[in-house]
């Protein structure tokens, strides 16, 4: 049997996985039917994951042929599994699904990131801790405590910002239709780092959008919702 | 031979039409490669279109057959004409396109309408002007002239608001990958509508977007370029 691997950002606790790209891969195995071993993986691990000529994860291994980058990974396992579920529904399925990819990855999750970063350090092991700070406080130019001390109005504007899904989700159940495709396991991995990541809510009870989020963490055998959290 | 219509949003000008909506039809019909009349339309001609049901073009009348609501009008198209060039490539392509049309619906051409709808009422007939500037006027809760003011701010916003699309148009031409799909259509409606109703240069000349949507000038034996402007 042919040993796959997909090196997963964990926390301090092994068993705290939150990257919200690597849950978008989990999501596109667990939708193929493929079972993998997922190795937990700490930012300051560059070296363990040189082999693939990068040094973030998520990274799959599959028989030997290593896959960098969530949306590359999902590409790679469409075509190379083409009799398992589809995770496009075909070729303008991928095409479109680059918008939703962009539009999580330069909308949602940065807006999530204003939310929770601030929990973050605090799930880390002492060696990235020191990183993810250093790193982070560069990138926002300021310290993390200051980034989410407006994260009651980022809130507001964050829900806003997630009209598109809403109106989606009043004509189908799904990003994917009727049952998930890959755009949903997109947008679902950032709303699972912030579950796993963080106790700050994100969503009224009553919008579509958390209806769909738990249909999400439902969804292939719960795999979502028995996530560890912080 | 059967006779197509689609009624379409006219101005003063029979010739002048700029709907965003009809725009996304007129293209998806092109892609199709099917011919159709189209029929100039008011705003206040609701007695025109009531056989539809409902008093919004786009209507197409096909085959003795009414559809209107330009999504609706898409998936008609694909159903029934489907040995002609899909335009939305699958199942996947069509979920996912319903994000691109809501995210058009909700962000992008609610941020055109700010910048360009003071130039509307005198594009209109005369009996369609007081009908546009009371109901326009009532949906801000401000005169059209104090919608518009802002629109130097609005259009930074605005481009801002277009990152999806252009990180995607850094992967690939079209949103509809190498060649324009539904999706293209949807979101040039919006930029059509600027472009035909009024001077306001929604995009910076370096954009992505910018080329992009040359690009969709040129499509369709340049349909979009030729149309006549305010």
């Amino acid at each position: 049997m042919i040993r796959r691997i997909l090196y997963d950002l964990a926390g301090a606790d092994p068993a705290l996985r939150f990257s919200p790209f690597c849950w978008r891969t989990r999501l596109a195995l667990a939708h193929k039917g493929l079972d993998v071993e997922t190795v937990p993986w700490r930012f300051t691990e560059k070296d363990a994951i040189a082999f693939s000529g990068q040094g973030r994860v998520p990274v799959l291994v599959d028989g030997g042929r290593a896959v960098h980058d969530s949306l590359a990974i999902a590409l790679y396992l469409e075509e190379s599994y083409p009799d398992r579920p589809s995770l496009f529904g075909g070729p303008g399925g991928i095409a479109a699904t680059r918008f939703v990819n962009a539009f999580a990855d330069t909308v949602v999750q940065p807006a999530i990131g204003r939310m929770i970063v601030s929990h973050i350090p605090d799930l880390l092991a002492a060696a990235d801790r020191a990183y993810f700070v250093a790193s982070r406080e560069a990138r926002y130019g300021k310290p993390l405590a200051a980034v989410t001390a407006d994260r009651e109005a980022t809130r507001v504007a964050f829900r806003a910002s997630l009209e598109p899904l809403r109106v989606v989700l009043g004509a189908q159940r799904f990003l994917g239709g009727a049952a998930p495709l890959y755009a949903d396991h997109i947008l679902f991995g950032g709303f699972q780092w912030a579950r796993c990541a963080s106790p700050f809510e994100l969503l009224a009870d009553d919008d579509p959008v958390h209806g769909w989020r738990e249909r999400m963490l439902d969804a292939y055998d719960g795999l979502g919702r028995k996530a560890v959290r912080a």
